[in-house]
């Protein structure tokens, strides 16, 4: 490694100016030639028999070329979302696509689909998961449970080993999960104090701005298939499309594509059905979701509601933590009931733990990851406790949290220790943080002021990076991720200090699963951790490949040269000196002597690097209306080493505001029959910049990772963790009142402020 | 390295029924939105001054977005062919492009081509080398002579660090080469036989299916250009845009694309001014040349003549050789005359050398390399001497080649040592032929039969490769060399054998620039030679990280494993194993704990392993009308080992016909004004599969290379060298006339025997 110039420096994404201008072509821009225009036909039922289709009125639409429904499908086991092509007899959400309309144009799919016709008979169906877990309730699954894909759900980190029991009893429960230590009666019963409480969060979108789209073409020659997914995750996708179509997956290639957001719903969902359409008609086939699928059809995250109970010592002490965590999956498993209830028993120290998760089914959509899924719920049920503690105990919320908090080494709920993490210094840094220190100033203008913190472990993944030197001078950095959040930037500046150019002379490729070397999905906060580790490895093997030619040709060791703006020279006789594209041309030229430069790194990356993230909320309450007003939002987050500051912190702002979207807003709400009544963003308040608090503040902490690529942890999801907690401890200080419903609607205030007669 | 069991069995290529169904896209079949068609607009004299241009009457055609002329070029220096984007003031050769017409469909484009107007005056010419030399003739390059591009000239082995010596004079001469060993004039004084003449070859046209193509779409968002080139060197055509738009190579993205047959003609010549042009315009743009723009435009091999003499002793010893060798560049240095010296001076000991060559400047197409650039020529003229002196000494001219050939460690022209080779070994296997043994037989027939024997120093250039290996088993070999004539399959074959699998187990990925590791040109008869050699060693390195990944699932140590139909076992416990498809899913899954099997390969290939080939030719030559008919054609070579024996005896069989073509039919013919008359396949004998001898027999040789992958030399470039010069000993064995002009056409073998007196 050479020293650090470009990396720690606040750096503009290399890709800013063609998105702010519109350049960059997204799934829905890319031009093919015979292309067809698809749109599904979805169900209009919670549950139902899918009787009669007729296609011919659909057929017989004017540019309508195919109509696909699942007999035109590969014939597979429904055994997760995505490979539920097309109904086939059974509805399992309002929403659920029946066929698929392949048309010469969006309006002539459009049409063709209201075309479509079919029947289907409403069966009883079980929506909440009350009614899924209701004696008697319909199964969502009578014949048993599908087995989940373990891509699905472990993508975000949340595969921990944690105990899970399939259900051998016919229910609508898909997995349940225990972690017990200590006796838990007992520790309650000795408690000095116990605080308790039942938390509900909804349904909650992802939100994209990009809709699910996918473009799949199919290879006429070798009868496979190209997709141009706007995914989060290349390879899983290629899996996911060859298990599914019934390909190797060598023929399956597809093509990173700029990303309108993911948030962790684009993990693979509807590119197996539009790789299956394309290669049924031998054509080019485009899905492009409009809003109204997109939340119809698409993976949200799930409903969740946690009953707690928290017992202490007068000190303060955590003696005791009893929990039951329901986790509404929707119609197939999603399974990370058990990851939640993990993580309730990991952040701070317990001897006693009876916690107990329950992944339940409904006929709803499936439920799918949404950055840090799960965490703030478990976190706005655990800080809400904490805080009640504080209240009861005469305590100070910080300490008190400091005063629990996990160390590394600790044993998580599952009895393996804390890795390296920054918890308590997340803490630390909030203590001396202006807005707490004084506090006091802002309670005197009528504002409450709140905390949290929580944390994310942080997914592992091998990866592989390949870098090549150009006659230009110019560094190419070749992998197979997504730059889903401006990670091309942060490789580029670490492969700048790694290979000892400056970031502009770095050029990062995201290639495809054909030609680049393999990453994991963008997700679970490892992009950075895993593959830019492999792209500092290359990045060195090339700087030693090139000082290895220039020591050749200027006749030095290569321990005495140095590379200095571009040129290679021999420390201390700055004229004695080659330059980089001269060394990068000797090694690619007919007759030439050296081999080409040409680095390569490979990373098993299977140790985490949890990221802490500690917040800070002074709202206001309007006691006529129950508004909330956010007047400062502090984010503090231990990142390991900030790589690019300006995306870390863009990061953090972004997962902070999402989290006000939980807080204040956001509810995909459903009617009693299962119907989605939330179908568009004028009925679905998602926030935008405008609801960014005026005083939005970050600080970042760097508590070095022992593994990650120059002591960097993932940053991506721990800032949406703690955001409704710390809001709920707020209003809870600017009123006394206590909401344990997300998210806290002005309604809801006002509901909660006269119930409590304040 | 595992055994062969792939490599050395004849074996189909992989896209074979592809091609033979018309499946496979080539430049001319892509599809691209927006794309424009581009029309040349060609000079009509030869020399000429460039006066008025008009476009309006072009850019009022319907359907014609674009007409581009110099003024809308990059004003670069015209150094060399590709760089000759369009005309500005003089027209050097007729076909020279003056304007460029870009239209929405071919016809327009061709519409708007026919309504360009410009006038130009024309100038004296000089479109023979005997008129560019002669005493006041016109200069091509008044201002001097431009410097050439190594990349050019060198791109077929021909750089073997002859001196050249650029003229200083004003002259038509580009460049002069001489040889010099001994006292020349005292040697052939001492001679006991010498033999001499004067041998001429015209111009030959490559003659590939597909004519030029290239597309170019300009990168709105990086200012860079994507090309889509019929070339066999896209990282060449990668540096020479660059260069000729000014752009940074990095910026330059050229995708390997099917090439219909190269032979040398496409290492870059439009892809500069296509790439211009579609920068210009901000559209993609397609040139595919017409056939007849490919014979006016082209860059065919060059005229050549030679006037030699050959001294020897009475025992047929070699004593001395004297050559002036011409070489008709057209309008730019091709300087290959001094290559064409070098090979005669090398093939043969001999202690005394007078040779010079001339490379001259004409106002023609200029020169571009065909299949082993001037050796025809240089091996007609030789062998034909060779046959006088065994005639004249009555030796056999079998015994006197063997006699007087090269071995390794013998010196070449230049003084270095030959490498490793096998000229002997050819000669030897001629010698042990059937249709050379049973020879009294044929001329008892009234046949006649020749032999000669030629050889190609064969390209070096470094390489790298990479391979992973994938979840269905399959390993993945990435190169960015173009596949020319089947060398994926055998790149399939030998990663298959160093990997320890089948071929169908194998799939190789011809990248692009931007994404696969550097490979120079499929020319040279290099590819398989280094980047081959690159991917033995990827293949390999993935080998070794598959045994180690398996040796610590399966508990056993690495050298105990072994690879057996795609399962990785333990040698002796076959039901210990564990499948590799499985390994690779362990390398690339979330949370996995072994780094992606990626292998990667880099070789500084930079020995060359020339190849040598000996024909016989069994004829007839009808006495009434000169007709020759070629009944047996004998092709016997040393390729250092066959990696596929069928692609192997295919490029022997290929190259042979071909020079059958050079022999008896080709010859591209322009009128005293330097107007081509040659201009379509109808006025220009290519010859067709019709005209392969019905007896044509190839045998392979195996003098392991010492550099080369398993041992493997070059192949392309050798089996087109003799076989002119084997027609002509055959036509002098049938008939007691010598020809030394090329083609032998019937009108000329019966002007021979006529003034022969036969």
């Amino acid at each position: 490694m050479t020293e650090l110039h470009a990396v720690g420096q606040p750096t503009k994404i290399v890709d800013g100016q063609a998105k702010v201008t519109g350049a960059v072509r997204y799934v829905a821009d890319l031009p093919l030639p015979g292309l067809l225009y698809a749109r599904l036909v979805t169900s209009l039922y919670a549950h139902a028999a899918l009787k009669r289709i007729d296609k011919s009125k659909a057929l017989a639409t004017p540019g309508v070329v195919a109509v696909l429904t699942a007999d035109d499908m590969p014939q597979i086991p429904a055994a997760s979302r995505g490979r539920l092509l097309l109904a086939r007899d059974r509805l399992l959400f309002a929403g659920q696509p029946v066929a698929l309309v392949l048309a010469t144009s969006e309006a002539a799919a459009e049409d063709g689909a209201q075309n479509f016709s079919f029947d289907s008979e409403p069966l009883p169906g079980a929506t909440t998961i009350d009614e899924a877990l209701a004696a008697g309730a319909p199964l969502v699954w009578p014949e048993g449970v599908p087995s989940s894909n373990a891509n699905d759900t472990g993508a975000h980190g949340a595969d921990v080993g944690s105990d899970k029991h399939e259900q051998k009893t016919r229910s609508n429960i898909a997995a349940t999960t225990e972690y017990k230590r200590g006796d838990a009666a007992a520790a309650f019963a000795a408690a000095d104090v116990v605080v308790e409480g039942t938390f509900n969060t909804p349904i909650v979108h992802q939100g994209a701005i990009e809709t699910q789209s996918t473009l799949a073409e199919p290879n006429l020659i070798t009868g496979g298939v190209t997709l141009y997914a706007s995914t989060q995750s290349p390879f899983d996708v290629r899996q996911a499309v060859a298990d599914t179509v019934g390909l190797p997956e060598s023929l399956v290639r597809v093509v990173t594509v700029p990303v309108g957001g993911g948030f962790g719903a684009k993990n693979g969902l509807y590119e197996p059905l539009v790789a299956a359409a394309a290669l049924a008609v031998g054509r080019p086939v485009r899905l492009v979701l409009t809003r109204m699928e997109e939340m119809r059809t698409g993976v949200p995250a799930p409903a969740m509601r946690i009953e707690a109970r928290l017992g202490a010592k007068r000190d303060g002490t955590f003696t005791a933590l009893s929990a039951r965590v329901y986790l509404d999956n929707g119609c197939f498993p999603f399974e990370l009931a058990g990851f939640a209830t993990f993580m309730l028993g990991s952040f701070y120290r317990l001897d006693t733990l009876d916690l107990k998760g329950f992944d339940v089914l409904t006929f709803k959509p499936s439920a799918g990851a949404y950055r840090a899924p799960t965490a703030p719920t478990v976190i706005f049920a655990l800080d809400t406790l904490i805080d009640e503690l504080a209240q009861q105990l005469k305590l100070d919320p910080l300490e008190l949290r400091l005063h629990n908090a996990s160390h590394p080494g600790d044993p998580m709920a599952n009895g393996k220790p804390w890795p390296g993490q920054g918890f308590a210094q997340v803490l630390e840094a909030l203590r001396q943080h202006p807005a707490w220190q004084n506090r006091a100033q802002a309670r005197a203008q009528g504002r409450g002021v709140g905390i949290a913190a929580g944390g994310w472990l942080g997914g592992t993944e091998p990866a592989a990076a390949v870098c090549a030197l150009n006659r230009d001078g110019m560094l190419q950095v070749n992998v197979g991720a997504v730059d889903l959040a401006g990670v091309a930037t942060s490789f580029g500046m670490m492969a700048a200090d790694a290979f000892g150019v400056s970031p502009d002379q770095v050029r990062v490729v995201m290639g495809d699963t054909e030609n680049a070397p393999y990453s994991g999905g963008a997700s679970g906060s490892k992009t950075l951790y895993t593959a830019g580790a492999a792209v500092l490895i290359a990045a060195a093997d090339a700087r030693r490949q090139v000082l290895s030619i220039a020591a050749d040709e200027l006749e030095a060791a290569a321990e005495d040269l140095e590379i200095v703006d571009g040129t290679i020279r021999v420390r201390g006789y700055p004229n004695k000196s080659i330059k980089l594209g001269d060394v990068a041309g000797k090694s690619m030229r007919f007759g030439g002597h050296y081999a080409p430069v040409f680095g390569s790194g490979r990373v098993a990356q299977d140790k985490s690097a949890p990221g802490f993230n500690a917040q800070l909320v002074e709202l206001s309450v309007d006691r006529e209306t129950g508004e909330v007003n956010v007047h400062r939002l502090v984010v503090i987050q231990d990142v390991g080493k900030a790589i690019n500051p300006l995306i870390v912190e863009g990061q953090m702002r972004g997962g902070a505001l999402q989290g006000l979207g939980w807080a204040l807003y956001e509810d995909m709400r459903y009617d009693a029959q299962g119907q989605p009544i939330t179908g568009s963003l004028a009925d679905y308040a998602l926030p935008g910049i405008d609801q960014a608090p005026p005083v939005f503040e970050t600080q970042i902490v760097e508590v070095a990772s022992d593994h990650g690529p120059m002591g960097a942890r993932g940053v991506g999801e721990p800032p949406i963790v703690p955001t409704a907690a710390a809001v709920a401890n707020a209003i809870f200080d600017a009123t006394g009142v206590r909401l344990r419903e997300l998210p806290m609607t002005a309604p809801r205030v006002m509901a909660a402020l006269r119930t409590n007669g304040k």
